[in-house]
């Protein structure tokens, strides 16, 4: 979808090229369209933009004739009860007609022809409204005369007595099960199957699942994510507080109110900690204060954090208690800023950290803003074992050209953000995200060992911070939460030989060294090595980061392939199969998937399928003793709950 | 490691070319090794045999002169109390002292030259104790004069009381997290985001994760963890019921009792059922009462099933009271069995059902034994979809080379040994395990379409298990499990428009098809379609399998690019970089991994970085209003826990 002057024309820009499902508009299923959508949740009391849209599609397969109705009505009505004009509802005057034009590709063939679909679109938007009573709700868009578009709504019944103090919402950007899998292998010993150790996450009580998809799509980006953790609505990709309209500004869409700004508006002494080590205008934290729908305007991020929604009448919002991370560049007017921010949170009193010493040393009385790079923060391994990388940078925050290399890490940012907030808002309590931004970010180089390091900082920042609320007397009245926003593809699948990699000078002889089943053998990151760490005693990370026997990780094991990503109607697949000569192994099998393309393999070419991987399992259990299966436990507590529970045991 | 004649020769054959991390013996560090090994734990109660071995190696890196010893003792002592010896302890006589040689290659590199260590052994095995006990054991082997290998054993105190009457425990072999949310996406429909519906596994009260990895390597193979979850030992790759010593005979290594031995041996006319859609001879179904280092000794498993183990005094077994699945070729005289089984379960007064029909006339007075192919069970897209596919299979499991056509499913085959063991077992209770065999099957043959399948008819047979049990009034007294024993690489990624897919001539513009992010859309398999299913009513099935738009699926995303599996020392990867021409788009970057090989990609060309994926997200909470984030989740849910948490709803 992309904006396009009222006139139709061909100079079309697609931001995204690489393409599959195209939509008129994300969430619009008919020519009418309501924002909130169709199964939208909300809390009592939460304030929200309203958008409605007519289209009419002037070419394409939707094609009418026509101008979209400049006359449609909106109702809303408690189920069951008769519609109210949304003008009589809300008691607000009925909204300016609006008019524009944008296009579309209907499908890849579409856009490689340049042939878009032009849509013409009325619309109306009700602006900063709320729902107070719970229950279900029928929001209704009548157009063209006898068309309709409903969606229903529903107010979330909740208790109202509060039960936390605090919230701590740590975020591993893009961490999954099985990285926390690969995490724990690498940094915790273990003697024939059995840990020696626990993650701080293993020893959570309490253990769940949580589904990513968006709105519209069902692979989320972290904008979108983070979107629906703070605010309870799932929106569309590069959305940040806002559902995504047709029209061509990304600061006019129908926005909906976040946790901080919940929280700060019915507590004006509550405190907000926002912390990431990625640039501090990125998704994650951007989502707790920006109401855009182009994660890519940083500028409005940054204003955001400093001065809430200026453009329209929304809840009031004067900084964060504590804003900690990188991206000097969005702060420094000199660079990529419209305004000069450093300047502006001082004048409102913010301390202003541009190093470790720095924020460490800053007074816990006064707001804190910390920025110590430009673009993201370096990685752990960079700033604990490979610490080489950080020269030359020329990355300090405050744009002077130096290297930023006195930096503190998601730990130290977290524990001085607590430090802050119980001395300032001890009363009213505080609300903390700490992002582990750069497990996705690694993630997506295909740089594992930097992702596990990054995941491996998160939970020893938790851990942490666990006992520090402890020491505090603070645990019992915070809610932590650990969690993701999204997933990557990884998983572990065996282990390799580097040193008879390196051997080989062949692709394929090279692919031998990888070992799959017993010869993955076991973790050899936590036995030997130098273990040259910058870092605490006592915590788990590897003993080295270069074992000779590494992890087969990332790319998932299969053989050479071929893959079209269609069901085999013929029967199941054989992926791989022996070449003529003996030893060249196995070759893709190319009736396997005539109409695809070659996947060259990462197994050992005598492999003909893919391999299992290291992937923690899910238990669920139903029934007398069900609680003995929660959390993480080993596959052998499998055994001994069954046979606990049919009262085998013959212990004296 | 493998067996040689005592006088080592070079004539050594290897059964797993594959090599990475090689073991003298796994679970044996020393030159002296006690099985079972360190760290292992005991039901109280449980029956298990004592390998213990002195290694002379010959060669190698670990060479020493001299034979082994023969004179090494043995002491068993509760932890802080003096070791005693363990013919006294066990009031067994002094075992006999055996001898052998094996050998192993110390590397690959050592393979590829066929230079083998070869090691000389003294062993002596204790058959047949147990420890009744609860608490921490030390079991120490003293040899070579000051030498010892001490293993800490500990026997677990649990509670006597039995709590539940029956136990079913699902399996689905190589299930993940990632599959069943791919599952999910596939057969329930959602709005916005929202599912209408929900899995029968989503709505379990509890969920746990596991961890499968083994006695000597990280990722385990089928046999080695179903011998964990029904024994409570984890063991090495390949072995069914016992640890794996380096003598040459693969049925006298140490055993250990399984729950279906020890539920039988307390509770004689407790009910065991056994079903898998695998060959039931196959590692899942067969650790239940086979005890041998080699998975692939399928008449040993038939032989197990039918009378136990013949070749010790061991605990008495009389054959499972169900016992349905595939694999006729391991019952028939005439092709892989060394005895007539059908015969002889026949002798023993148990029904035999060749067919779907003949499985649900069967009287549910009497044991039934349910063979319905030869090999695996086609799978649920096969009988339900594409039923062509089982057309000229020969594989009727009578051996009369009829087509096997009228064949039951997973839900068929639980649902009736329910009925049986209702009927004979109610008293005394039972115990089933369910195996969804071909998740596993066809993940390793990249089927992802099959698999997924598979997993739906796993969650269609819980859902049909607990209705049933309700009806019945045994639900409340029925533990339910559904877990996995392994996992295996896969994820979505995003989706793929294969009618564009099929029009592209090569293999970077066939990458184009594949859309991510926004471009993946929503489900494709819930809307339209034939629904050609031959299947019950009201289950969550897609309604189609080949919707144009399918899912980016199994192979992980990501640009071309070269893996060495190594650690970037010199900072943050870059896999792909632009080619010279514009319009070439990405390819890998040689310097990236210049030790390793190639990866071509798997996403579009203009891709430089992996993607996200699809899979749920662990949640973990603690403190306050922990148990709001138990369960499978949905994203906004967190918003919305925590919101209430606060106090924040502001209803009337």
């Amino acid at each position: 979808m992309q904006v396009l002057s009222f006139l139709a024309t061909f100079a079309v820009v697609i931001s995204f090229t690489a393409a599959q499902t195209h939509q008129r508009l994300g969430g619009c299923p008919d020519l009418g369209c309501v924002f909130p959508p169709d199964q939208a949740d909300f809390l009592a009391g939460q304030f929200f933009d309203i958008r409605l849209e007519v289209h009419s599609p002037v070419n394409g397969t939707e094609a009418r004739a026509g101008e979209p109705d400049p006359n449609f009505t909106f109702t809303i009505a408690k189920k069951g009860e008769a519609g109210v004009p949304a003008t009589k509802y809300f008691k607000q005057d009925d909204p300016k007609l609006e008019r524009w034009t944008f296009s579309w590709y209907e499908d890849r063939f579409a856009e490689d022809a340049h042939t878009p679909s032009v849509v013409n679109v009325t619309s109306k938007i009700f602006r900063r409204v709320a729902l107070h009573e719970p229950g279900e709700y029928e929001a209704t868009l009548n157009y063209y005369g006898t068309q309709k578009t409903v969606a229903n709504w529903l107010v979330r019944k909740l208790p109202t007595k509060r039960r936390a103090k605090n919230v701590i919402l740590f975020v591993g950007d893009g961490m999954t099960t099985n990285m926390i899998t690969a995490a724990r292998l690498i940094a915790h010993k273990s003697v024939n199957g059995k840990y020696l150790t626990k993650m701080a996450l293993d020893k959570f009580p309490v253990l769940g699942h949580q589904m990513t998809h968006s709105m519209d799509s069902f692979i989320t980006d972290s904008a979108n994510s983070a979107t629906a953790l703070y605010t309870g609505h799932k929106t569309t990709v590069n959305a940040l507080g806002v559902y995504v309209d047709s029209s061509k500004s990304p600061f006019d869409d129908p926005k909906f109110e976040t946790i901080a700004e919940i929280f700060r508006r019915q507590h004006p002494n509550a405190g907000i900690g926002i912390i990431s080590t990625a640039f501090l205008a990125d998704a994650t934290p951007a989502a707790l204060t920006a109401h855009t729908s182009k994660r890519g305007e940083y500028d409005h991020v940054i204003s955001t954090f400093y001065e809430g929604v200026t453009n329209y009448t929304w809840t009031e919002w004067n900084g964060p208690d504590v804003l900690l991370g990188a991206g000097a560049e969005n702060f420094l007017k000199s660079e990529e800023a419209k305004r000069e921010y450093y300047d502006l949170f001082a004048k409102k009193n913010y301390n202003i950290a541009w190093n470790k010493t720095a924020l460490q040393k800053a007074s816990n009385d006064e707001r804190l803003l910390g920025v110590f790079t430009k673009s993201n923060l370096p990685t752990w391994l960079d700033r604990n074992v490979y610490q080489a990388n950080l020269l030359n940078k020329t990355n300090y925050p405050d744009g002077s050209g130096r290297d930023a290399d006195d930096l503190p890490g998601l730990k130290e940012m977290t524990l001085k953000a607590i430090d802050v907030l119980h001395k300032r808002n001890s009363k009213d309590g505080w609300f903390i995200m700490s992002e582990a931004a750069s497990i996705d970010k690694q993630m997506h180089t295909l740089d594992y060992d930097r992702a596990l390091g990054e995941l491996l900082e998160l939970d020893d920042t938790v851990s942490a911070t666990i006992n520090k609320l402890k020491c505090m007397g603070e645990l019992e009245d915070t809610l932590i939460i650990v969690t993701a926003d999204h997933g990557h593809g990884f998983d572990v699948t065996g282990s390799v030989d580097t040193k008879y990699m390196e051997a080989q000078h062949d692709d394929r002889s090279k692919r031998n060294a990888i070992g799959y089943y017993e010869n993955s053998g076991l973790s050899q990151y936590t036995v030997g090595g130098p273990n040259s760490l910058r870092y605490s005693e006592g915590v788990h990370f590897p003993s080295h980061w270069d074992p000779r026997y590494t992890l087969h990780s990332g790319v998932v094991a299969f053989p050479d392939h071929r893959e079209n990503y269609e069901v085999h109607k013929d029967g199941p697949r054989t992926p791989a199969v022996s070449s003529k000569g003996d030893k060249l192994g196995n070759v893709a099998n190319y009736k396997d998937a005539v109409t695809g393309f070659l996947v060259n393999g990462t197994l050992p070419v005598d492999a003909s399928q893919g391999v299992h991987s290291l992937t923690d399992v899910p238990v669920f259990a139903r029934g007398p003793c069900q609680e003995l299966f929660g959390g993480v436990i080993n596959s052998i507590d499998i055994f001994f709950n069954m046979a606990e529970c049919l009262g085998l045991s013959e212990g004296k």
